[in-house]
């Protein structure tokens, strides 16, 4: 079992003990103390080293067989899976969350890359296609043109705080990166140092059984005062041609910003804010409000409202028949109470933002005990937050644009509307979001169909009767959305198409065989299927041209 | 055959006749004089009225069948077709283009058209997925998910100046957002009023025959001190959804900016400079120089260099034997002379281009006679660019980042490398570019392959043994490249996949059938393929999980 040393890995390496840029501690929220081991935030010459390693590995890893490039994947799940006890004794004393939300979320992890193991095995993903030449076209030959989807180059991968498996070091960014062909540099999440250790390990192990180049993958440990300069160096650097970001807007969009303005501007993928608006319809209400309702309450306060997907904002229309979904909305979170958060920081940002909503005037609160807020460093006690509910009407919400944004953490604001029309400009208000729910029965009418069509101009992932939290893994998956909730709109951060992002479509104008990538060579060897011609195909191909210019 | 009344187009209407902002007029460059006809740029309400008309067209176009997308798509392409010589007279009067030039251009435009057409009636482009749910699925069930790519909204199109047709107001960026689903804006060239005009009024005539919302389609006129306002009130409007643009560096890199900075951000997907770099290796410099030689002098001068596959950079390796090749070259483009360029602001431009490079110690001129620049305003004369060779060494074109720029215009620059380490150190500091080729034979072995790997990562088309002019419309072509050549590199502006451009991944959670798009149907009525389950196929879909929160 690996140890954790608190020093960053660079192409395979541990790097040297160093004491100029001092060390970080991660912090215990469970029981309000720091942990004592020290992490070595790295320098700018080991982040520029991790960077310039991974353009080196490039070439390389851009040519490896897809085989083997999936066998590595398999190989990273089978040692993220074999992490046992220690990365969940590390992991829940890091985070505060539950063992057996640690566990799965492992292996979700673990899913993830075997899924694009599996699609990379199966080589359809690049999207092959080819159009033959014409050599006795007039007036001009026609050229032999193949396009396919090529990879980027090293990706820079920004993991989140509130799933340290799942979308940190060995999360879907990293491993869709991977399988698309990219060298991957993680930047440690501060607030999980040595599980981003830990998992890291397993991954650069799997790099150096498969005998790839070790700057296939580097990790960068990152926090205390020197956090935000080993982020944006990082991505200055020139060797990196992509960034994956999750975590707050602030974040998301400084390093958006720092990736634009780059000579050479990169994309940067950042998943951030979300506020996953639900819209109940009056007959799901008045029939099944208490049921709803507490499908709501689970969903606004699993892992104490810290999931991206977390329903933050429930529509409704005024009822006198709305009263049990209400009550039992409120019931239901009040019941709740406290939870510990991730840390103190976020604990803090969650209390602001529901003051700050909180003081608006036509906002109440229903459940949970705002008044006193926690104040951090009063000595060692549980990082908590207090479960939630405010409650206004919608021409409080249309006339004040800070409640469309999100308030990370256990809580949700309950918008009555006056009226089916108060309820579709709600939704036309919404900014970007990840998800849109609607809770309808067919005596609904009209209405469901309404409701999707605004949303749909706003959400990446519509709903039906169901909470937007549980992102299931797979080729239909989006996880995505417009901005504020990303900055690529067209992209997903989750599913097969998640790959594309690290990818650019290159075309190939009458070039030789031996000078295609395999999935674009006449005989296919790979076996892939493509589109030859208009048709979609696994034959082999049989050039009409090869005259043309060779 | 329709008018040119002078005056916008909106929502199917031209605008009333308004003395406010004053007019402004066409150039007919080959003859050196203003075309004396009216045109009344677009005011603040009318740019307005124009968005707002297609956001109110929007929602009805996206439910419209496929079916009648495709045959409005066919209809334009038959009312192009048959804009016959008064297109071709007012075209040639503004543009400067031979009349050859401008049918083969429109007859471009219509197989564009035509081929979207196509993939709209196939329908597979959409991407369809599903993957089926599980209610059995322990421990929580698996839901019902469906995905396609579903259109953003409003498209605001920017033409380009040099392919009045083509890339215009009936260009690849307005057919690909019709057929994905778009209503479209289209801010009018300033240089070619008159032939944005005729193609608006043919593309407006089509969809009032179709009974489509008239918003589906507006044509602003936009020229003299109003242009910019018209463009960016345009990007601005918050009905605008994306933004294709066909342009200069510094007009794509505004407009981006623009798009960025709203309050919602959009896309833009901006094509603009390119350098289209040429490597010619040893073997075929020296066995095939001459042949090479003829054809990218005929490439270079091509519409007097006004291509954005222009080749404006040439790099070969020192040699005796390069002779041949260099001096076919120098003579053929001098031959060339003197061409009618498509404005005196493009043909002043292009010269000072010239100038600043020429400048430069260790860059001499081999061709053109650059001493006499034409003065602007010295009464009517035919605005005509003289085609020209620079020359230089590697070690000068490596120290002066400014030769890596493109110049607009029939020139381009011969870097001569002394040896194949210098050729590669050449090939890697190429920015971003359109296209790539490489000349070779198999005598020059490994090094194509050296070079393509570099220049991989910065083109988006790599051409083997060909010049880059000449775009070839297909399944397979790719018209993109990194920054600069455009602000989404992961793009295509030709080809079908330009149609992604304009669309989000929308994924849709045990959604009823009724509510689903046609496309993501259980019966698949439109008969499309879709991935179901990892297998590829048009069969209908029988949901296994209907039980499933319904």
């Amino acid at each position: 079992m690996p140890m954790i040393t608190g020093r960053s890995i660079i192409a395979g390496k541990h790097v040297p003990k160093n004491a100029e840029h001092g060390t970080f501690r991660a912090f215990d929220p469970a029981r309000g103390v720091e942990i004592e081991r020290d992490f070595q935030p790295a320098g700018d010459a080991e982040v520029d080293a991790a960077a310039v390693a991974a353009w080196s590995a490039f070439a390389p890893f851009r040519a490896l067989e897809p085989g083997r490039r999936a066998a590595l994947l398999e190989d990273i799940a089978a040692r993220l899976s074999a992490l046992g006890q220690e990365l969940v004794d590390v992991c829940s004393a890091e985070t505060g969350l539950t063992t057996t939300r640690i566990i799965s979320e492992r292996e979700r992890a673990v899913g993830v890359f075997r899924m694009f193991a599996r699609e990379v095995r199966d080589g359809s993903w690049c999207r092959a296609c080819i159009e033959s030449g014409d050599s006795s076209r007039k007036p001009t030959p026609r050229p032999d043109l193949r396009r396919m989807l090529r990879p980027l180059g090293p990706v820079a991968v920004f993991g989140a705080s509130n799933f340290p498996l799942a979308y940190s070091t060995a999360g879907g960014d990293t491993a869709s990166a991977l399988a698309a062909g990219c060298p991957v540099v993680v930047k440690g999440h501060p607030l999980h140092p040595g599980t981003g250790e830990l998992v890291a390990n397993a991954i650069a192990e799997a790099i150096a059984e498969a005998g790839l180049h070790a700057g296939t993958f580097s990790f960068l440990h990152s926090g205390g005062p020197r956090e935000r300069e080993i982020g944006a160096r990082l991505v200055k650097n020139p060797c990196i041609q992509a960034v994956g970001f999750t975590g707050s807007l602030a974040g998301g969009t400084a390093i958006a910003e720092m990736g634009r303005d780059r000579p050479s501007p990169i994309p940067v993928y950042a998943e951030m804010g979300s506020t996953n608006p639900v819209f109940v319809l009056p007959d799901a209400a008045e029939t099944k409000g208490q049921a709803i309702a507490e499908r709501l309450v689970a969903s606004v306060t699993n892992a104490c409202g810290q999931m991206c997907t977390c329903p933050g904002l429930i529509f409704a229309i005024k009822s006198p028949r709305l009263e049990p979904f209400e009550r039992t909305l409120i019931d239901g979170i009040d019941r709740v109470g406290a939870q510990v958060m991730l840390s103190p920081a976020i604990l803090d940002r969650y209390e602001r933002g529901l003051e700050q909503s909180r003081e608006i005037e036509g906002v109440e609160q229903r459940a949970g005990s705002l008044g006193k807020r926690a104040s951090v460093g009063d000595g060692p006690r549980p990082v908590k937050g207090v479960a939630a509910v405010l409650r206004t009407t919608a021409s409080v919400f249309l006339k004040h644009p800070v409640l469309r944004e999100e308030i990370f953490g256990p809580s949700t604001i309950l918008v009555i509307c006056a009226n089916e029309n108060e309820l579709k400009q709600c939704a036309s208000s919404i900014v970007g979001s990840l998800t849109g729910s609607i809770f309808a029965t067919p005596y609904d009418g009209a209405l469901a169909g309404q409701m999707q069509s605004i949303l749909e101009t706003r959400v990446g992932r519509l709903v039906y009767n169901g909470v937007p939290t549980g992102v299931e893994v797979n080729a239909a998956m989006v996880h995505g959305g417009p901005f504020p909730a990303t900055t690529a709109p067209h992209t997903t951060a989750q599913g097969v198409l998640a790959m594309e992002r690290w990818c650019r479509i290159i075309c190939y104008q009458n070039t030789p065989d031996a000078l295609l990538p395999p999935e674009l060579r006449d005989a296919n060897p790979l076996g892939i299927e493509r589109m030859i011609d208009g048709v979609r195909t696994s034959q082999a191909f049989s050039r009409k041209t090869r005259a043309i210019e060779q």
